[in-house]
């Protein structure tokens, strides 16, 4: 039967610290619930937070590499999908992902966001950027969540996957 | 000697008239100057109305598909790539654009912005939607460029390919 | 620590009867070795009966599809990575593989191999066509392993990953 | 109108002497017939030689490149559309093209016959490589075209166009 891909998408070598305490326990809690954590799958950032939160509660991590070999992989990584595609690997992100949680902003998350809606797949925001709430919730209203904490981006992935 | 390419990139289906307008006067005023003009390539509003823009000036235009075969495609475009990429084609349209327009704002116009000032190309926005100009303006400060009509989108475009 | 894939490449509808039964023992052990299995993961062909295999031995499987949703997707496939890409995702199923093994040959295969021998990595051709044998063989002759049956395929992935 | 398209496929830094004389003369006849010709767009090989010839004679040079910039560009190619894709950009190539001439022979250009015929495009096939024509001639009959030189192969070009 097929795993539930739970995406957490963000910013890498700029990501703030608050940023990489939420995607720990964002991949922690992932794993816990039993879902396959997926990532973009570079040892920086979120993603490399959100892949070694989900081995610290032995789950199972996906990454996407934008690169052809494991040069600057994640360690935290267990199945690495090299892509050799660079930024346009960001839509396998979203499409392979059943909800795509997006933890902080920068150019490369709003990208998969974007992706995401176009594609009318579920986005559930957690960021300190009020701009981009604003500006993407008025863009998709109904698959935009914007939640203030990892907890209620947890409740909300379980209403979408139940 | 290689030829400047200005990418138009807007809404499809979607589109509002004042960004068909815009649209095709973009179209037509990049074909005067001697650009090749790039677009999604379907036969579908910002697309469709650039590149009919720039065949009434006799330009020369390029539309880089979503789609494997010419379903769909625009009649006004000269050249067409067929990526049978879905939304990733997003990616190689800012790619090869010297230069990137928004003329209005979707959920697909937002991913090529993004993806664009993710591989700091330069983006020209002409667009109704308040919220987008905030959002990305302060995503990347340096390489947006926030214009109110058709005649600054070009000065702007002169000034970047001089 | 990283997982082990092994791709399984091979015809889709036209499979023979003999390739699907290959396909399925390949599958099987692959499982049994603790490798994690990638195929192209439709419901056909070697994808389809190189996944059943897997799952009847308790493995993990990994199907990088063409499309963007689960439209035409094997039941055997644990986790889909959705690429909507057509046939441009045939070079992530091969730099995805520490080793490939094509099992029988059609067009998609023959596209695989050769993506694969571009890429420099390890081929093992298990095929009743002899053309196929002779040509890649000479195209690439350090990275094609030419295999009789099952169990020689496996040795020679052991050799590699080893 | 929409322009035809006659892509030039063939090995970049490995092709032979007689490889780059082939690829010169057809780059310069599909110049003089109006077609447009597309390459891989790298400045090497066969997709260098086939674009000087075409600019000898006043044609119009596309190349889709692996990368994301000019870097390794021919210098003769007049619009450039960068993939980012690695060798996933084959697949763009065959599809773009009405007619794939493949030029010699090496993995890339067996990737992109065999993408080609995936998609039940026309390949010609000019090359001295005796295995090659034997493998894809028996792998798809109807669609590989085998010539002896470069106007059997531009004859069987005006036949498929026309």
């Amino acid at each position: 039967m097929r795993k539930i891909i739970i995406g957490v998408m963000g910013v890498g070598e700029k990501a703030t610290s608050n940023d990489l305490e939420n995607a720990y326990k964002l991949g922690k809690i992932i794993a816990q619930e039993g879902w396959v954590l997926l990532t973009g799958g570079r040892k920086a950032g979120v993603m490399d937070a959100a892949s070694q939160g989900a081995k610290s509660a032995g789950g199972l991590t996906m990454g996407i590499l934008p690169g052809k070999d494991d040069n600057g992989i994640s360690e935290a990584v267990d199945i690495a999908i090299f892509t050799d595609m660079g930024n346009a690997r960001n839509n396998i992100n979203v499409l392979s992902s059943d909800v795509i949680i997006a933890c902080g902003m920068g150019a490369g998350t709003a990208s998969e966001i974007a992706l995401a809606l176009k594609s009318a797949k579920k986005v559930i925001l957690l960021s300190e950027d009020e701009e981009s709430k604003i500006f993407f919730k008025k863009l998709s209203p109904d698959n935009i969540h914007i939640v203030e904490n990892v907890e209620a981006a947890i409740s909300t992935v379980r209403l979408i996957v139940s």
